[in-house]
């Protein structure tokens, strides 16, 4: 079975000079682990077309979906779905049925700054749903979400069933011995069982363990195993507890 | 004046599992601006040789500086410094001067496990300092740091200073206009003034302004020129205050 993998892209100057702190990609690793989707990278770049061009490119390529964060607004520095256009080869254009809809929302209101909001890339899919004012957009493989927080987890969490894939199995050991004593017993079992990924995690703020061992994959056997063999190899007087 | 600009490499399957909240990043951005360095990219990776590899080839090519977190300890996913040797084409050696050290540190205990702290990349450089009990170090323009953040902040801070340049300016104006309404002035002064970086930030969840304007750069007269364009082209009965 393919792993089903993922990238995060956060598209803003703002987080990158401090003026906002990022918030999308803490709650997106928790929402994808949740879903059983193994996230393999996590870019944030500032509002610059060619840049985000580029990272589209890249990143779809390479995992199975692509999240997007910010860069969706109405403003100079909005530059996200020409991005998607550069990243793909395609060109914006005003889709009438997005303008229809911004029409009868701002009604008396209306000019040409809320139209631009219409202005998607050809190719584009829409994801509506009737708990959600406006149609999330996607290309291809590539989730376009607004940075804003409280939107991108509405948007989100409203399409978040379509991509749960099996689950992680994760075992953890905290043990009292530190890394130096256990390194040789974890190069050994990540040898004997690559399926596996072995995490082995300091503390140096803690009186109860010294390190604490993480042990996951998709297959529980194979998560038991290897569990079962560290714990054959560790010292046992030093196990504080295993999770 | 060529702009000082950086790049934040994080590595570590811990911080994309969730296993792990990232810390570095955040903290090193605000240093960053501080210092007044211009932060162009985070990246977040998992503890594979190949891709830090590439990304360190990469970024050490496209910054000024590139700041790594994580992957220096003594276990199998610890592969900050084997990326580095891929990365510019060198190998691991033992450093007999940081193997002294270690056996003088660790005295009887000492192990195999221990003396490969000492292996480093063929060409790194050392910085000592008297409040470090281990150097830091660094390949060309690439400063390698541990991912825990207590001793990430050791070190940064301990070197700080030697990567100040001059200082941005920042001025911000709070309206409660939204961006619909003031979308073609922002893009009228960013034209005007291609040196200022000029921001927009909706806020959705305040009774007191809609709209957090922030002009920015590292020329005092381009901001408070860029800035007095916008307070003209605002409506002055919408501005709530300014900073």
């Amino acid at each position: 079975m393919k792993e089903t993998t993922a990238a995060i892209l956060i598209i803003g100057d703002e987080i990158l000079t401090g003026k906002t702190e990022e918030k999308n990609a803490k709650f997106l690793i928790s929402e994808l682990r949740d879903l059983g989707v193994s996230l393999h990278l996590i870019l944030v770049i500032s509002d610059d077309v060619d840049q985000i061009g580029a990272a589209i490119a890249d990143l779809s390529k390479r995992f199975t979906y692509v999240f997007t964060s910010g860069g969706v607004g109405p403003t100079h520095d909005d530059v996200t779905l020409l991005g998607v256009c550069k990243a793909f080869g395609t060109e914006m254009h005003r889709h009438l049925e997005l303008e229809a809809s911004l029409r009868k929302y701002f009604g008396d209101k209306v000019q040409e700054t809320h139209l631009r909001m219409a202005d998607i890339p050809q190719g584009s899919t829409f994801i509506t749903l009737p708990e959600l004012r406006w149609p999330i957009l996607s290309y291809q493989n590539v989730y376009i979400f607004p940075g804003v927080p409280e939107f991108f987890r509405q948007k989100f969490s409203a399409i978040k069933e379509r991509f749960r894939t099996s689950e992680f199995y994760l075992k953890l050991i905290f043990t009292k011995q530190d890394e130096f004593d256990i390194a040789d017993h974890l190069t050994q079992v990540a040898k004997d069982y690559p399926q596996a990924a072995i995490g082995s995690y300091p503390v140096f703020d803690r009186d109860d363990y010294r390190v604490k061992v993480t042990i996951e994959s998709k297959d529980k056997q194979v998560t038991e195993n290897a569990f079962n063999m560290l714990i054959s190899l560790f010292d046992s007087s030093h196990i504080v507890r295993c999770e």
